[in-house]
């Protein structure tokens, strides 16, 4: 049973909080909660479950003990500069949240191998033309990011008998996929990648990486798939590949500006197929589970997990 | 080395035979092979290869040991009322054609799971909006149809966490699946069923099959894949399950009409998404592999496999 004396605030900018907190009473119902905004003593508070902090918040509290994401992506907590050292930050890394990447990722890759785009845009002109696809064997796909989530999307290909491939930072060992790491080797990974998938974390070495020099290291006809952040990507670099007919479509998750712009021509562009930010959700059980599970760790004396690396940012 | 004197027979009514006379010959250059409307001597077929033999035909083969289907259904064979007795006919289930029907179904089930026919339907219309998914564990799949392609799916169904149902016309035992059988248990099958997928085989008892009764049974919001035969489903109970909101959508490979008449309301239904039956394709490769490796079963003596049986149909 957590400490009475000790509390966790939920601060959740732009989200209604109270689905996280009806979550946590009813898996906690002694545990005190609060949620920024209303009254309570700072004095308390030992754990914040966080979505995008106000900026110098955290570093008031002065007895915190973690900081947990209330996403995958840790990035909107890094992005508070003054947030304490020494405190650890939690990634939200759950079955569910794994499933989900996972299954966006499966859903995404057939999407393309199978040539679901080109039925999509077919349907609605009458036309039914049967069209013979590659076989998962002659399909290659590349994973670029290897954290928990990466890898398990990743094992999941391989178990469905495609070519994969990953890159990530550091060399990665995966049973049946081929491994590629740092800048040097981005360029060939991406020359024998089919449909690109792109699970990496938001770090000052990642903005952009989704640019024309890797578009144009892809194959005629590749495919490119987004599940990172909209910052990876040179949207316009992903328009002028696929309105060249070098690249086949794009599967974008997310984006720069969520929602994009009325006008922005990726609404509207028969090869891109936009997701409003679906495919991990934080879903207020499974944020429940793993936060109370690192909450019931800590107070036997031992370490939340997974913690995020402040030096890499993820 | 097959024997010289047996040759194999190509039937391909409707498509491009020389397709599959290529890869059969690349990798059989000695094995004699006719095409139907060629001259031969039809003593010497041991063997057919056949999609849609005309009726009789198969008949008039005085030495025929095998037909090789096309396809994983057989139902255009026994079409043949004069189809001979006592020679097998042969099933085309390749490792090959088991991944795509697999991965058809992954997809349709993730499409569906996932809210993606919503939001195609909102992109063009501009509409970014977050929809929190269903958890896989929450989700009840239910197939229909457990011959070896049904299983492979359900496995991989049950692999990535659905809940998952299985009604055919005996019981079948598939580890993680519930498993219904007979007309007295399919309403029961269909009410814990979110996604019904059909992969049933054609047969006298399966046509029709998806009709208003069942899918009135199926909960508020499921959504319908057929991948089996069109003539299972009853289009206008679809429509109107569709149309009343009871049914949330439908994805179909097959339609009784292939491709539908202009004016038939699925091409143009924002809750019908069509293929243009790709679930599994004729791959040549595939197919010369397959027939190749029972045509060597067949001359050391061995019966070739997996056999259809025309008791049952499929």
């Amino acid at each position: 049973m957590p400490d009475q004396k000790k509390a966790l605030l939920i601060i959740a900018t732009g989200e209604n909080a109270e689905e996280w907190r009806s979550e946590l009473v009813k898996a906690a119902p002694t545990l005190d909660i609060h949620v920024l905004g209303e009254e309570f003593d700072p004095a308390t508070i030992a754990w914040a479950l966080v979505w995008r902090p106000p900026v110098g918040y955290l570093a008031s509290l002065p007895n915190l003990e973690a900081i947990f994401s209330m996403a995958a992506g840790v990035d909107h907590i890094f992005a508070d500069d003054q947030l304490p050292q020494g405190i650890p930050v939690v990634k939200l890394v759950h079955e569910a949240t794994r499933q989900q990447h996972r299954d966006y990722v499966l859903h995404a890759v057939i999407h393309h191998h199978r040539d679901m785009m080109l039925f999509a845009e077919r349907q609605p002109q009458k036309v039914w033309k049967f069209v013979r696809p590659a076989m998962n064997a002659q399909r290659s796909i590349g994973l670029m990011g290897a954290g928990p989530l990466g890898i398990f999307a990743a094992e999941a290909l391989v178990s469905l008998g495609y070519q994969v491939r990953v890159w990530s930072r550091s060399p990665k060992s995966i049973d049946g996929a081929q491994s590629f790491h740092g800048t040097d080797q981005l360029h060939d990974f991406a020359a024998g990648t089919d449909i690109l998938v792109s699970m990496l974390p938001k770090t000052p070495e990642t903005i952009g990486i989704l640019d024309a020099a890797l578009f144009a290291a892809l194959p005629e006809g590749a495919a490119v798939v987004n599940i990172g952040r909209g910052d990876h990507l040179d949207e316009g670099a992903l328009l002028a590949a696929l309105n060249s007919g070098h690249l086949s479509g794009a599967t974008l998750d997310v984006l720069a500006q969520e929602p994009p712009a009325e006008d922005h021509p990726f609404w509207t562009h028969s090869k891109v197929r936009l997701t409003p930010h679906i495919a991990s959700e934080p879903n207020p059980w499974v944020t429940a589970m793993a936060v109370l599970g690192n909450i019931d760790r800590m107070q036997q004396g031992l370490a939340p997990e997974p913690r995020a690396d402040r030096a890499s940012g993820y």
